[in-house]
């Protein structure tokens, strides 16, 4: 019996409310890069800029970038649950600076309005989130599928900022 | 050895591909009424009501409805995984009602810009909410608390939607 119930423990163990605190942990952290940012929203400068083919309208960000905020934060519970800090300090750390580099991008490009160096902050962004997504991988396979979204996202966003750039120089 | 393995299976079993089906299932049918009520956005009319006290700034909406969104998509999630589709008939049902007032919602204070039927719709929209938070509860304990922060803000929400009625009647 003492040996089923410690299979039983470890089974349960990967849901108890440790692990729960992380992924309200992992996922706040998240969102409250997403929190910061949306401190510099697109006022009347931004829509007097030409726009760039595809531009979407305003209202899609906030709606894609919290599911974006939550699956990355999954992402980095799943990598921390199995892991631990310690055994994952390469990704996660690399996560929190794709993190600050994600947060700074609002600062840069709504904030001080300068869409050249935010392509800068945008083009390292880019870069960090695919140093993570592959550290991620061999952390845990599944926390890498949840950044590919994001990945997607920025190489999209990047577009964006470029002509932006480009359009309005 | 099969005691044990027949364990494994079992703790592994609540988590297997049918369930992470059911996740994005679930997850995705939430989102989706969300979806549907983007469509009506508010434009120069709204800009142009007088604003209750307390309104917050529009790009609030999207990040927060769709954090509800995610929240009673995996609260949904949860009741239909412990006990199937026609074991919680009663729950999952009210639950889809309230998906459906929900979506309705934004169509008639944005779509055809009738104020005083959208409080009607956000009056039974709390009361299902409601009766869905106390089913789920009975199902899963931790189905219902996922609910409550829907239920704050629809509170909230309805408070507004109420304000913008009188004052613009």
């Amino acid at each position: 019996m003492w040996i089923i119930e410690e299979i039983s423990v470890l089974k349960l163990g990967s849901f108890d409310s440790i692990s729960w605190l992380g992924l309200v942990f992992w996922l706040g952290l998240s969102l409250a890069a997403g929190w910061i940012g949306s401190h510099f929203q697109p006022g009347e400068w931004y829509k007097h800029l030409v726009q760039p083919a595809l531009t979407p309208p305003s209202w899609v960000f906030g709606p894609v970038w919290t599911i974006l905020y939550i699956l990355m934060g999954t992402a980095a519970w799943l990598v921390w649950q199995r892991h631990g800090l310690s055994g994952a300090i390469l990704p996660l750390g690399l996560f929190i600076i794709q993190l600050i580099l994600n947060a700074l991008w609002s600062y840069l490009f709504f904030g001080i309005r300068d869409p050249g160096l935010a392509f800068l902050d945008i083009a390292a962004l880019w870069l960090t989130i695919m140093a993570t997504l592959i550290a991620f991988r061999q952390y845990h396979p599944l926390a890498g599928q949840l950044l590919l979204p994001y990945l997607i996202w920025v190489t999209f966003a990047a577009y964006l900022n470029l002509q932006f750039w480009r359009l309005n120089g």
